[in-house]
């Protein structure tokens, strides 16, 4: 799997954590149901551009950025 | 649907043909099957993270980029 699939989940990880957010915060900012939340959290599960576009606007971020912090080694 | 996922299809299709190349040409260079990247440019498939990542690479991008991309009024 390609380092940038490697490493969403945990950027994702972070970016909730570094807010203090549970899993349930998120997925209702991103409108995300929240067991797909965690499954996006453990790898197991492959974000679309529609989750990827959801959960950068719930962190305030632009989705560019959010996929450029997983690009950073 | 959010402004990235509308503008998605048509920069897939502008940075394609900005190289001369036709869809079964990038549907090889990104791995994927050709009339899912005609699904793609047509706006009728969503792209997961892997997808996107193909296709930034085989642009030679950054996925970041392609994104951003789609950011740009």
């Amino acid at each position: 799997m390609s380092p940038i699939v490697n490493r969403f989940p945990g950027v994702v990880r972070q970016l909730r954590e570094a807010r203090g957010w549970s899993q349930e915060e998120l997925a209702e900012r991103a409108d995300l149901n929240r067991s797909y939340v965690g499954e996006i959290e453990r790898g197991n599960a492959m974000p679309s551009l529609v989750t990827i576009n959801k959960l950068a606007s719930s962190f305030d971020l632009l989705p560019s950025f959010l996929l450029a912090r997983c690009e950073q080694h």
